[in-house]
C-alpha cells in the first residue's frame, strides 16, 4: 500500500455518522423523515434574522467582518451570563463561557483539551451518536452505563466509576437524545457529587434545555458543581438556527484556556456575526417569546405523535418526554428497526434505528423518532405509514 | 496533583499563539500596529455584504438557517470549481472540494486524517505561527527546511526527505507568511514531483494568491499535482472578509472523505449564510472587482513601506514581496527584535518579533511587518516611530 493511501490512526475504522448518511438515503422527495434533528422550517426566524443580519454589518460590519478574539465576542460572552443564570441555574462569569461552532464543537475541544487516546469515557445508553464518533476520533474507550426511565442509574454509575477508573463522564440530562428522558433533580445533584468525589470531569449537553412543554425547569448539573468538576455545553441551535452554528461552553477558567488554545488551531474564532445574532437575540429579549412559540408547535406536534404511538399495535412501548425533540419506541415481537428502515421508506417515512445509539449494538428493536421537523397533518401522516409496516 | 489539574498530553507545553497573545499587549490604543494580518477596515465590503446577508436569509432562509451537509453547500463547491481553475490554474471538481471554517480548519482536518503523533512534517524556515501550533497540537515532529528568497530551496527539501522520512510537507508557496516571498513556477513543479516520487502529502497553503500588487500569477502547486499528492487550503478572509470565517480545502476524494468525518465531530458543518455569502461573491461576479480595488490600496501601502525601509539605516535588508500583507526585515548589529519590542510599543508602534516564526527559534534580528492594516499615513508615521527606535 502506498503511504499515501494510508490515513490517521483515528479515523482509520471511523466511517463517518450513520445518521447524516442515513439523511441522504431518506431524503427522497416524498419521505416523510422522522429521522433527523431538524427544526421545523416554521420555526427558523428568517424574516427577523434578516433585518437583523442587515442591521448588524451596517452598523458594526468593520468590527464583525474583521478578525475576532478565539475568546468570543465580549458582548455575547457578557449576555450569555444572564441566559445561564435564567434558563440553567448557573451563576457564573463571561471569563467561565466559550461562545463556540455549535455545541458539537464545545465537546470536541473539551476531548481535545482533557483526554488521551485510551482513556475511558462513560455515556448513558443508549447515548447520541455524534458524541461518540467524537469519542471514537480521540480514541477513547466508551463505556455505557445502565440508563432507565430517568436517566443515567446513579448507582450504576457510581459502580462504573470504581470499576472503570473513567476520565469523563458525557451525559444528556434533559430530554435526552435518542430517548427524551429527563434526569430528576436528586439525580443530578449526585452526579455532580459523584464528579467531585471521584475526580472526573462530567461533560454536561443540554442543547434542549428551553424546549420544554410540560413540567417545571430544572436546573443543569453545573448548578451543583462547587469546584470546577462540571462542563456545560449548549446550543442556540434548536432554538434558533442549526445553520448559524453557534453555541457555547461553561467551564472553570484553566481547562478554558486549553479549550481556547485547541479552538485557535480549530477555527481560530466563531464567525462574529453569527454569535451577534445570538447576542441580539438574547439582549433585545427575542429568544423567549420565540421559544414560546416554538414549544407550542413541538408540544402539539409531541403529543400528537405520542397519540398515533398509543394506538399501533406493534410498539411495545415509547418513552413520554416533556419537551424535546424525540420519542425512544420499543417493537413488539423484537422487530428489527434496520431491517424494517429501507421497507419504511418505500412506504414514504423514515426514522433512526435505535441500535445506532447503543455503543455496544444490539437493541435491534428500538427507533428514535424525532416530532419537530414535520406538522401535524404530515405526523399523522408518517405515523400511519410506520404502522402499517409494523402490521 | 488532582485529577481534574491535569490536562491532554497534546496540550501540555503548548501556551497558545503568541501573536494573538501579542495582539492583546500591542492592541493599547494609539499604538500602530504592523503585527497582525488583518485586512485593512477599508477593504471590509460591510454595506454589499449587509444587503447581500439580507437578501439570502430573507429569500432562502429556510434553507440557510436550517442544518448543512458537512460536505458544504453545493452551489459553492460548485462556484468554487471555476474559482479554482481561473484563480488558482487548478482543474477539479466539486467532490474534491470541501467548504470549511477558515483555513484553519482545512490544515487542521488533514492533520486529523492524515497524521499521527510522532510523524515528521516539513516546513518553510521561516513559517506560519499558527500552522506550527497546529503541528505541535497532532505531537508532530516539526523539521524546517532551509528557504531562500524563493522560498523552500527544492534540493533541501529532497534532503530532508530522504533523511528525515516526512508524512508531510506545509507550504505557503505565494507571498509567503512571514517573508512575503512567492515560489517561482520551476520550483512548485519540483515539489509536485517530489511529493509523488517519495510519496509524501503536500499541504499547499495559498491564502494571500489573489492578493499580487506586481508580477505575474502563478499556478498553485496542486495544478501539477497528478495523483493526489497536494492538498490545496483557500481562504476569504484576506479578500473577503476573516469574521466570516470561510476557507476551502482541495483534494482527492478518499482524503477529502476522511476530512469530512473529522469535521462532522469538529463543527458539523460551516455556517451556510457566511458559505452563502461567499457564493454570491463568486456567482455575481462581486469578488474580481473588490479584488482589485484591496490590491490597488495595499500595492500602494506595500509600496510606502518598502520605501520607509529603504531609508532606515538599522534595517540590514527585507524582502520584496510582489503580493501578500507581509514584509520581512532583517536588523543590522544583531538587535534582538523581541527586546526591542516594548520600546517600540512605548514609542506607539508593533510588530512581531521574525523568532516566533522559525520552529527552532534563532534568528533574533529579524522582524514580520504587516502593511496591510495601516493606511499610508499612518505607515509613514509608525515606520519613523520604528526608525527611531533603532537609532
Amino acid at each position: 500500500m502506498q503511504e499515501s493511501e494510508r490515513f490517521a490512526a483515528r479515523v482509520e475504522g471511523v466511517s463517518g455518522s450513520a445518521i447524516r448518511e442515513l439523511f441522504k438515503l431518506t431524503s427522497r422527495p416524498g419521505v416523510i423523515s422522522f429521522g433527523g434533528g431538524n427544526p421545523s422550517p416554521a420555526a427558523l426566524p428568517d424574516e427577523i434574522v434578516a433585518d437583523i443580519c442587515r442591521e448588524l454589518v451596517a452598523t458594526n460590519g468593520k468590527v464583525l467582518l474583521q478578525y475576532g478574539m478565539t475568546e468570543g465576542l465580549p458582548a455575547l460572552r457578557e449576555s450569555l451570563t444572564g441566559y445561564l443564570q435564567s434558563e440553567f441555574g448557573v451563576t457564573t462569569d463571561a471569563g467561565c463561557i466559550l461562545p463556540v461552532t455549535g455545541s458539537t464543537q464545545a465537546f470536541n475541544l473539551l476531548l481535545d483539551a482533557y483526554t488521551d487516546p485510551g482513556d475511558v469515557i462513560l455515556t448513558e445508553n443508549p447515548t447520541f451518536l455524534g458524541a461518540t464518533q467524537a469519542m471514537h476520533l480521540h480514541q477513547l474507550r466508551v463505556i455505557p452505563v445502565d440508563s432507565d426511565e430517568q436517566g443515567l442509574r446513579v448507582d450504576a454509575l457510581e459502580e462504573a466509576i470504581r470499576r472503570h477508573r473513567p476520565r469523563m463522564l458525557y451525559t444528556i440530562p434533559t430530554f435526552q437524545n435518542p430517548t427524551g428522558v429527563t434526569m430528576p433533580l436528586e439525580r443530578r445533584k449526585r452526579i455532580a457529587e459523584l464528579a467531585a468525589q471521584y475526580d472526573i470531569l462530567v461533560a454536561e449537553d443540554d442543547p434542549y434545555h428551553s424546549l420544554r412543554y410540560t413540567g417545571e425547569s430544572l436546573p443543569a448539573i453545573k448548578a451543583f458543581d462547587m469546584d470546577g468538576h462540571v462542563a456545560l455545553m449548549g446550543s442556540f441551535s434548536k432554538v434558533i438556527s442549526p445553520g448559524l452554528r453557534v453555541g457555547f461552553l461553561v467551564c472553570e477558567p484553566k481547562l478554558l484556556r486549553k479549550c481556547v488554545i485547541c479552538k485557535q488551531s480549530d477555527d481560530l474564532h466563531t464567525a462574529n456575526l453569527n454569535q451577534a445574532v445570538v447576542d441580539a437575540y438574547l439582549r433585545r429579549d427575542l429568544l423567549r417569546p420565540h421559544v414560546q412559540e416554538v414549544c407550542a408547535r413541538y408540544g402539539a406536534q409531541l403529543n400528537c405523535m405520542l397519540s398515533a404511538l398509543e394506538e399501533m399495535q406493534g410498539v411495545q412501548r415509547f418513552t413520554r418526554p416533556e419537551g424535546g425533540l424525540f420519542i425512544f419506541a420499543y417493537l413488539k415481537n423484537n422487530v428489527n428497526a434496520t431491517e424494517m428502515l429501507m421497507k419504511a421508506v418505500d412506504r414514504g417515512v423514515a426514522y433512526v434505528p435505535g441500535t445506532y445509539f447503543y455503543p455496544d449494538g444490539g437493541h435491534e428493536n428500538t427507533l428514535r423518532l424525532n416530532f419537530s421537523n414535520a406538522d401535524i397533518p404530515t405526523i399523522e401522516r408518517g405515523m400511519a405509514l410506520l404502522n402499517d409496516c409494523l402490521k
